[in-house]
């Protein structure tokens, strides 16, 4: 995979990444437990959701996990003379049934449906025990203030985890919690980031992103911000660029106190930043963007000699031309974001099991 | 206040339906309990946030009720040579900061803040033990789902509050439940429509806008699609339109079959409808606007003759001439949005105090 002979990057497809996860979830679940079972809920006719559906079933197929596609909505199919459904009609029915059922232990909801703030109250009404996608609220609070080890009873608990003071320095959840459900996407970007070396294992665990400057193009609560908070939260110093304004997320002190330097706070805090994106860019180790759009394109005349790029939109944000300047670019981080969000299944079965009364300490997984 | 000699509508300002209930809150207030304290969060420059926050101070110390402005962010005044803090910088801690506070009953933001989804996450850090908005997911959720009591515990919970099976007919919370918090704007707009007679009393409980057809232009999260929710599980026929579509509302059965015609599901269903906006405004009794855009008018010429017509936009939905068809204009509701908001804040501080160990049950207030 060294740069072809025209001296361009690599192009770096992430099965390596996947295979390795794959292997890992497939252990998991080789503990003879029981079968694990995830809904998919399929409410629209579009067809991006659709496929992605039929890529979850070949993923839990492939490793022995129940898939069951409940389509409502306009993803029934319509027979001539009845009424036409709409997208995402009786949608919200079918996910409380799904929390409600026992037999069921993740669910995963193929969005956008309604789009914008009806969606986000979607996401909101899975049960953060099943919530494999890590979209509730409660993971993103976490994740935004670097609380990575939480009490399994706190995932049916609106009272917010406690609050993070000393930096984390090793990734052994403390007697008596469990890791939290990172979302599917931002935490599958890591992964591909940790693979690449953009991760820095020599580094202390929490901060190995450390000395690393990152570009995140977007700002959504689903994958943008998220993943600007996590990078940050892992020592990176990241911009998160939207269509207005560009945020500087950083745990590092901001003043040039010598002595200070090289403390860090528990968690990033986020800050108002003057660079315009193209000098933001010049400055990037590494470029992530996520922006859902056909048209939109970061400009290859504007990267840093040598960096990383990394495509999670649908669409290629990136120009042909990438690899002139990029060292490696990532074109879709999708299969190993599938393997997150099993993982994620894993995790919570367990996680569920202890959580109820039946359940014994001894099998929480080791992390 | 009859049409006036050029026969136009009356133009209703709703200081009266505001003065009752700040009547029953100060009656309230007046139980011998402590002083509530209102922490109010201002977290950018935004003129009409900065005076809707001077309103809430002005209106809590009215009712003896303490308010303490929190300014973050572009609301705290620059200094000279100070580095500019942006909208919402800070916004999060003092929220989290509010809700560890054992001093303080309530929280209210002024939002929008980033705007978009960034602010619904917001809206989900408020502890729902504190938010007198009603703008937690599981306020809209019980809001939608009919859910009118709830037991205080469920408020620190995840899991939701058991489906309702019957359909409500009286407002009396069974032993051990109190009522839901429901958002203070739709819940204000229904107050002004049960003192216009819009809501019929001689009806049972829980389905008193029965026999009316209502049309609400936005489908929001904020405001339009839990009050057309509200109204719906309330009996009426409720068309909700947004910019691209427009849905019916109503719990009655949409089929034609006389012997169920009656008889209702406890809680609204929602379908695509195809008729035309100009369709619906053509049967409705009540119009209510919620657009937020100084340009979007309700064309006076589509009104029902004799209909009501509620403006809950900052800027004017309706065109000057609206009183020439509507028999009632209402042109704000944020006098009684603030008492509801105040009511909900007495009504959690009693829930508060039951659900803590050292409270009883003997203090829930009447409902």
């Amino acid at each position: 995979m060294a740069p072809d002979a025209a001296g361009k990057g690599i192009l770096l497809k992430v099965d390596f990444v996947a295979d390795a996860f794959r292997a890992e979830v497939k252990d998991g679940l080789a503990d003879p437990h029981r079968t694990l079972t995830l809904v998919g809920i399929l409410a629209t006719n579009a067809s991006p959701s659709r496929f992605y559906a039929d890529f979850t079933r070949k993923q839990c197929e492939g490793l022995g996990v129940k898939f069951i596609l409940k389509e409502v909505g306009s993803a029934v199919k319509q027979n001539e003379g009845e009424e036409a459904r709409s997208d995402g009609d009786g949608v919200e029915e079918v996910i409380i049934e799904a929390n409600e059922d026992d037999n069921v232990d993740g669910i995963m909801v193929y969005y956008p449906i309604f789009g914008g703030q009806q969606d986000h109250y979607l996401q909101q009404i899975v049960s953060p025990l099943k919530d494999v996608e890590g979209l509730h609220s409660k993971f993103h609070y976490n994740m935004y203030h670097n609380i990575r080890f939480i009490t399994p009873a706190s995932l049916a608990s609106t009272i917010p985890s406690p609050k993070v003071t000393q930096p984390i320095i090793d990734d052994i959840p403390p007697p008596g919690t469990v890791k939290s459900i990172i979302p599917c996407t931002p935490l599958g970007v890591v992964k591909c980031l940790e693979y690449i070396g953009v991760y820095n294992k020599i580094l202390t665990y929490g901060d190995r992103a450390y000395g690393k400057t990152v570009t995140v193009i977007n700002r959504s609560e689903v994958v943008g911000r998220p993943l600007a908070a996590l990078l940050a939260n892992d020592g990176a110093r990241v911009f998160s660029a939207d269509i207005d304004t560009i945020q500087e997320y950083t745990k590092r002190p901001r003043s040039s106190n010598p002595t200070s330097a090289r403390q860090y706070l528990p968690r990033h805090t986020s800050h108002l930043c003057m660079l315009s994106l193209e000098e933001c860019l010049a400055v990037s180790d590494v470029v992530i963007s996520a922006v859902p759009s056909a048209s939109y394109k970061v400009k290859t005349e504007w990267l840093k000699e040598g960096c990383v790029c990394v495509n999670v939109a649908a669409d290629k944000n990136f120009e042909k031309d990438v690899r002139d300047k990029a060292s490696i670019y990532i074109p879709a981080v999708g299969k190993v974001t599938i393997l997150m969000l099993l993982r994620n299944l894993l995790r919570l079965s367990h996680y569920n099991d202890v959580s109820t009364p039946s359940g014994s300490e001894g099998i929480i997984p080791s992390q």
